[in-house]
C-alpha cells in the first residue's frame, strides 16, 4: 500500500484535510500517517527519517502532504525521499498579489485559540451536555438549536459536534414510546418552535442500533421502530418543522445540513 | 472587510480548512461564509449571486475557494466575480501522473461515511459519555485512553472530541478536592496505568473558569486551585504519567498532543 504523510509543526489537521481532499479522489487504499507538532530541525529529521523508511519498506515513494511555512524546517522535510506536496506555496504569492499585503508565515495557527472561540465551544459543550436527551427542558430560552428525535437517531453526536466545532449551543429532546399514543409537540417546546429541527432514520437502521443496545426487546423490534418513526415523521409535517433522515449521512454531513437549512453561521473561526 | 466565501456541494469543510489555512496568514480580517450541499445549477446560480452582492456591496472582490469537481457548477461559480481559489485543480494532475491512474471525481466526498467509522465514532461517543467524570470506574478495560486532571481542567471536552473526531474511546476521571491530603494513583487505575495522560491548567485561568461557575466559593479560590494543581502535577511527575497543560491550546492542539505522545494514530479516515 502506498503510504502517505501528513505533517505539520501544529495539529497537522490541515495537513490531512488537504491530503485526504486529494486522496479521496483516487480508487487506491493508501497507508495513512500523521506526524504533528514538528516543530525543530530534530523532529524534522525524525520525520524525514520516518518518511524514508516508509518508502523503503514499500518500495513506493510516500505522498508527503504538508503546509511549513518555516525554511528551514521545509528544507529538511523537502529533501526527504517522497513527493511533496504543499499547498501554501501555490496560493500564497497569488493571495499576497490580490491583498496587497505580505503573509505573515508566524500566524499560521489553523487550529490554535482564536478570539475566544475556546471558551465559546467549551460553554456550548456543557450546555450540550446539560441538555441532553430532554434533561432540562427549561432550559430551552438559551438554545441556538433543539434536536428531536426517537431514541438512536442521532440526537446527541449531532449536539455535541454542533457545540464542538461550531459553538453552536444545541438542547436535544427525545420522543420516547410514552409519546406516541398521541404524538404532539409537548408545551415547552412551543414558545422555541422557530429553533427545533428534527432527525429521522430508515427503521431498519435504526433496529440495528437499537439491537446493539439491547438485544431481541419490544426498543429494538421492526414494529415498534417503525411506529415511532411513522408518528415523529407524521408530527414533522403536520407541523411543518424542518428535518433531516441520518442514515446515509455523517455526523459532519448532518450537522453542515442543519446549519444550512436554519441559516446559522459556523461561529468556529 | 473583505469578503470570503467557502463552497462546496459537500459540507464545504475541506473548503474552509484549505481557506482560513491561507487566509489566516494574513494579518486582516475577513467577513466569512459558507455556502454548503450546492449539488444543483440552481444552487450554484444562486451562490453565485451572493457572491456577487457580497463583491457589490463591500466594494472588493470576494475570495472564493471551491473544491468542485463537477464542471458544469464549476463554470458557474468560476464565472462569480469574485477571485477563485480552487487547489483540486493544482494538484489532480501532478497526482495523477505520479499514482498512474485517473481521478474519479464521484468518490470526493471528503467529509461522508467511510468503512464504518461513523459507527466507531458513536461508539467512541457513547462510552465517553458513558465514563465522563469518573462514572464509571469498572470500565476502563475498555478505554483507548484515560484522561485524569482537576475539575475543570479541559477532560470533557477533549474526551469528546478524540471520541468524535477519531473515534477514540476516552475515559476521564476527576482528582477532586477529597482526594488531594495525600493523592495518589487510585487502585482502579493502577492496571490501566500505560492508557493515562494528565491534564493540567495554569491557576489563574482555573480561577476564572470555575468563578465563572461558582463566584466567590472555595472551590475557585487562588488557595484552593493552586493547592490541587501543585498535587496533581506532583503526581504526575512522581508517578511518570505523560501530561499537558492545557491553558493556552485550543482541542484539537490538546487532542493532537495526546495522540502524539501515546503513538495512537487517528482512526477517522
Amino acid at each position: 500500500m502506498r503510504p502517505a504523510f501528513y505533517i505539520s509543526d501544529g495539529t497537522a489537521i490541515t495537513s490531512e484535510v488537504f491530503g485526504h481532499a486529494l486522496l479521496s479522489l483516487f480508487p487506491m487504499t493508501f497507508e495513512h500517517h500523521t506526524i504533528s507538532f514538528v516543530e525543530t530541525l530534530e523532529k524534522a529529521e525524525e520525520a524525514k527519517a520516518k518518511i524514508n523508511a516508509a518508502s523503503k519498506r514499500t518500495g513506493q515513494k510516500a505522498l508527503v502532504f504538508h503546509t511549513f511555512v518555516n525554511p528551514e524546517i521545509r528544507k529538511i522535510i523537502d529533501s526527504c525521499d517522497g513527493v511533496i506536496y504543499n499547498f501554501l506555496e501555490h496560493f500564497v504569492s497569488p493571495l499576497e498579489k490580490e491583498l496587497n499585503i505580505a503573509a505573515t508565515p508566524k500566524a499560521h495557527r489553523t487550529h490554535s485559540i482564536q478570539e475566544n472561540s475556546y471558551d465559546y465551544r467549551i460553554d456550548a459543550v456543557n450546555y450540550a451536555l446539560a441538555n441532553d436527551d430532554g434533561s432540562n427542558v427549561n432550559n430551552y430560552a438559551d438554545a441556538d438549536i433543539i434536536l428531536v428525535g426517537v431514541s438512536r437517531s442521532g440526537k446527541t453526536p449531532t449536539s455535541l459536534y454542533l457545540a464542538l466545532q461550531y459553538g453552536v449551543k444545541a438542547a436535544n429532546y427525545p420522543f420516547t414510546e410514552d409519546d406516541m399514543e398521541d404524538l404532539k409537540l409537548p408545551e415547552f417546546l412551543k414558545p422555541h418552535k422557530k429553533k427545533i429541527f428534527g432527525l429521522t432514520i430508515d427503521a431498519d437502521r435504526l433496529m440495528d442500533i437499537r439491537d446493539n443496545r439491547m438485544a431481541n426487546s419490544k426498543y429494538s423490534s421492526a414494529r415498534q421502530c417503525r411506529m415511532e418513526l411513522r408518528e415523529v415523521e407524521k408530527l414533522y409535517k403536520k407541523e411543518k418543522l424542518p428535518y433531516v433522515n441520518t442514515t446515509k449521512f455523517s455526523v459532519e454531513e448532518i450537522t453542515a445540513k442543519i446549519l444550512a437549512e436554519k441559516g446559522l453561521q459556523r461561529h468556529k473561526y
